[in-house]
């Protein structure tokens, strides 16, 4: 997960026999796109044409749904442009700039600590990215902490935020194999889809885009992944693992265990609960087995103590470097202020898209008031438009939906918090978790855009003068939240921060920059070769067929094949490629990211991990750890017989 | 928990001043009573009168509720004898004797090893207590296990399986706080009940009886809970705690919070389903929050290596003793094996009581071929009566419920051993977990009791020709079952006995009779104070009142208070004693148990223990654990005032 101004090309020139210069890295950053919700793309055509997951416009075809009429389980082919249609909240962002500002950041910062070196970094990055992108309309900048606060860099982006769906197959044909088949592999998913930029309602002139090569992929051969790998964390500190693993990752597996059972049984209800909720299960379940996948790595005693020798290597490397210190001392002091309020960070509201609205609409009309230094991240000038965007989108609520995310949550408040807690009483007076999610839901009238811009236009007036119960309930909840991350700040962020920018410090020094920094949902390169791996002494193939999906297809969900695909069947090669396997260095949010050759062909779409990859959020093991991929092979089959889409076919072979 | 031959007379003389003698202690035992179900009672009347749970008698009253008629919810008085009404599957048992029998059951296993050393025990264990029970209408024979095979002892009881129901508290009365203030005091839950024991359609004599005293409990007063405490597991080895901690509790997490969360939503669908499913679902949650407690308990570094010590002196001070060896290596090889089958084992059918019932019958159509000594444990001479009853007494079956369990636990299979995984193939076949659930639930005739009384005594043929769905699926899945349950005596059991036998002679070379068993659902008597216990700096009282209950309630679930409470205020004592708490040993199991004072009074129904006795499962430490119970004082003036009953009370105080 390399940055683009760090590329290793001596590594790679010394390992693969060659390396990309500087011209093929600024191609392949200028085509890869980061969707802001949170998936990574590319551009495949001059014509503003992006490659991606299906999974990553579910929730788009999801909230273009209607009863009766379900988009994301038919798919969804635009014969014409026109047809195209914009998903909520969606916004496509290529980088054009990076900027190194640690020198500007750390003198911002200064001698400050605790709370107001919080204060002071926030201030110092509203600053900037205020000064260096004042047109907000088209572009946005954003300041990335890399190694925890070692290193800041400034990202510019251009930005399109008008996003269209121009083709996607039927949910069944892209989640084929379903949870069961998640993070494993042979795998036999369609999971890809087409997006396009549009700018003042035409489509956006992309000359930088990637080439189409509907080819197989080869074992063996080098491929890059681009995109925007969402989190790991291999730079914690043992006292922090611990914590992962003997607090935080409990609580998050049977709270995450618990809903994934709820929503089951409630959208088992009727066809059209299942179709409101079925993209929120999915993303459910994905994060369900990625957090079993981590209890599992962190109770591995033998994978635990190698993260344990890690840290000694370090600890050993540093002994005589007085500039150091002890941060690991200084992390186990903010872990144990961490573990005093950490329930009740993590319980400190409801969970709800209603919620959520009705937060920020709040909290926006508060920081709106304030100098641009002075807000809260998150709403500074240069973070407002997407926020604006993303408040007041229309897309569907469903109120069934609601009141279960919100009675769920608030049980889970109480259960984690106690009954007698202050906290509890604030969340719940005298009401009980479904009461109080039924008030609310059905009260409210935030689910009308025309409401929420009312209210953000308004600003703090209408909030204060708002009977909308959920803005009601979110004006008594804030202030809390506001205390805790004060004391938050102060005891936890700050004293981490600057304890990580001495373990940065520590890495440099005994490794240099060998080590890339943990992800953070900015632009990464990682490389590697196509290819299986070996498990229990049997050889996995690097790719999956066609004739395989239909091998593995019982007629029972999920093994049911797509109707498309069955109807389709004759007019296939059936021995052409379908998914594929490779070793890079990829996590959650690099769905969607282009799998590309050293010619800058996409040959494919990355959309998981096997379950190797799984202990990769902790520590770089690639002995079993594959990427899986859709093929451009498979998709090019898919838009010629399955879903036929000719002008896309067209447009992507345009040379 | 010490058992009835091994009362430490002198020890608690020493600690309290005074102990019971042999008379007590036989009074105590006679007035004991066993509950099938799973929990503990004493007779309370001369006239077979049993106090136990609220929570005990769930079960019954949710099995004996109608469409529209809710006894659960209601709770029950039978205003005279003959509405006392009898309850599915429940039996009573009282210990008439107890013998060691560890000379005759090692003569029997001899030299044998593995599965050999298992069968031989089985054996053992069926030839002993048919010879000593011969009439299973009555009595029942049980040998058991103590010291994980250090001791064996043959406990024989009188036995009475017609139990009837005869007064229970609304279920709002005794699951007030519900989930959140389980395993929580200060506490205000009526979890008392009375059943009553007949034999050939009358009452039971029961001169043995304990003595009924509505009074307050003393702070400091010695009392003692006599019961049957399910399941302890503190005499582990490191290497079983570790496979505890990493690797089965976390499954049972998440298996136990998803089904939750199913429950929850399914049951909210309409009120039918919801009287159908409450104690059920009462039954999960309270499982689940067992679990969190062992999960905080094992992920408790300081805890943790206060085992690891405990293990290391153990270890130290067995160094020198050639005939102890190394167990802890042979347990840690066990659990390695039990490591490559326990996914399977834990997944080797579904669940759900339809299933149950077809599991049990085409097993007992096998083993009842066979001579006794040749069966599986639980289709022994001595063990078929039981197994009978439980399978023919009529009880209701909720299709829904039963779908629902039947589809989770079929989809956990397919979850955690690999869709590809031989034994999933086994289970589904090419049908998903929902089909499936779907086809058995609604084809079987296994709910009606007579066509489950047709399959019992007609035996293998009639097994062997049954065509209901689920026999023909627990035909198919019965083998692969009992291939697995080879090769864990084989690997696991076999050599765990062995070296459980070594590893109780070491703690009795190092410690002597000062440790008692493990808990093994057999009677036991533990002994303490009443009292509270100082949490962050505050004292918690001995005791809460009824006024407390009143402060309490907010009106709405599950802190609305019982309907009749609310009409009865103005009789009630407000300030007399509602629950209280006391320093003794007990676990699951020990529910209903009678609180004891020392002159064989009855002052008290065990029905919990407090959040800090959690960790008791691992490692006894009294500091700030206590158990909980309903004070007789409570229930009198429930019997009095709220739920009236003025022929219990009289028998009661009947001297």
């Amino acid at each position: 997960m390399w940055t683009f101004d760090a590329f290793p090309t001596q590594r790679m020139r010394s390992d693969f026999g060659w390396a990309p210069d500087q011209a093929w890295l600024d191609r392949a950053r200028l085509a890869a796109v980061r969707l802001t919700g949170g998936c990574s793309a590319s551009f495949v055509s001059a014509e503003g044409l992006i490659l991606t997951n299906q999974h990553c416009v579910a929730e788009c075809l999801s909230d273009l749904s209607t009863p009766g009429n379900d988009l994301l389980a038919k798919g969804y082919v635009a014969t014409r442009r026109s047809d195209e249609r914009q998903c909520p909240g969606q916004q496509a962002e290529i980088v054009t700039g990076i900027r190194d500002v640690t020198g500007q950041m750390k003198q911002a910062i200064g001698a400050a600590t605790g709370e107001a070196a919080v204060k002071a970094r926030t201030a110092a990055i509203a600053t900037i990215e205020k000064a260096t992108c004042p047109d907000t309309v088209t572009s946005r900048c954003q300041v990335v902490s890399l190694y925890g606060g070692g290193q800041y860099k400034l990202y510019s982006y251009r930005k399109y935020s008008d996003v269209r769906i121009a083709w996607a197959p039927e949910d069944a044909a892209s989640k084929f194999g379903g949870d069961p088949d998640n993070y494993n592999f042979p795998r036999y998913a369609l999971d890809g889809a087409f997006l396009r930029a549009y700018e003042n309602g035409r489509p956006v002139a992309t000359p930088q885009h990637l080439r189409w090569a509907a080819r197989e992929p080869v074992a063996g051969e080098p491929v890059f992944v681009v995109g925007n790998p969402g989190s790991t964390q291999r730079m914690l500190t043992m006292s922090q693992f611990a914590y992962q693993r003997e607090v935080n990752l409990p609580v998050t597996l049977a709270m995450q265990s618990e809903l994934r059972g709820r929503l089951i049984e409630a959208m088992g209800v009727d066809a059209e609960r299942k179709r409101e909720a079925t993209d929120v299960l999915y993303g459910v379940e994905n994060n369900l087995k990625r957090t079993i996948g981590r209890v599992k790595a962190l109770n591995d005693s033998g994978f635990y103590a190698s993260l344990a020798a890690r840290e000694a290597e370090l600890k050993a490397k540093s002994a005589g470097n007085a500039a150091i210190g002890d941060p690991w001392s200084e992390v186990a002091t903010a872990m144990a202020a961490l573990g005093a309020i950490d329930t009740q960070r993590r319980f400190s509201q409801p969970e709800g898209e209603l919620f959520d609205y009705a937060l920020a609409l709040v909290r926006a009309a508060q920081e709106r008031a304030k100098p641009n230094a002075d807000r809260l991240p998150g709403y500074s000038d240069s973070a407002l438009p997407l926020l604006e965007k993303n408040l007041l989108d229309p897309k569907p609520i469903a109120p069934w939906l609601e009141q279960l995310t919100m009675r769920f949550s608030l049980s889970k408040a109480r259960e984690y918090l106690g009954a007698d807690h202050p906290q509890t009483r604030l969340l719940l007076g005298r009401e009980s978790p479904e009461g109080l999610a039924e008030r609310l839901v059905e009260g409210t009238r935030l689910a009308d855009p025309a409401v929420r811009r009312a209210l953000w236009n308004g600003g703090e007036a209408a909030i204060a003068g708002s009977a909308d119960p959920m803005i009601v309930y979110a004006r008594a909840v804030e202030a809390n939240d506001r205390r805790l991350q004060k004391i938050y700040d102060e005891q936890v962020d700050g004293p981490l921060t600057a304890a990580r920018a001495k373990l940065a410090d520590a890495r440099f020094a005994a490794y240099g920059d060998s080590v890339y920094p943990d992800a953070t949902f900015s632009l990464r390169i990682t490389y590697g070769k196509v290819g299986g791996w070996t498990e229990n002494g049997a050889a996995v193939p690097h790719r999956t067929t066609f004739a395989g999906a239909f091998d593995r297809a019982t007629g029972a969900e999920p093994f049911a094949l797509a109707p498309a695909f069955l109807a389709n069947k004759a007019k296939l090669k059936l021995e052409g490629a379908f998914d594929m396997a490779y070793a890079t260095d990829t996590i959650g949010g690099n769905s969607g990211s282009p799998v590309i050759d050293r010619n800058l062909n996409v040959i494919g779409a990355n959309f998981d991990r096997n379950i190797h990859g799984l202990r990769n959020d902790y520590a770089y093991d690639m002995t079993m750890a594959r990427s899986i991929g859709v093929t451009t092979a498979a998709l090019e089959q898919a838009l010629r017989f399955i879903y036929p889409a000719p002008a896309l076919l067209k447009e992507l072979h345009a040379r």
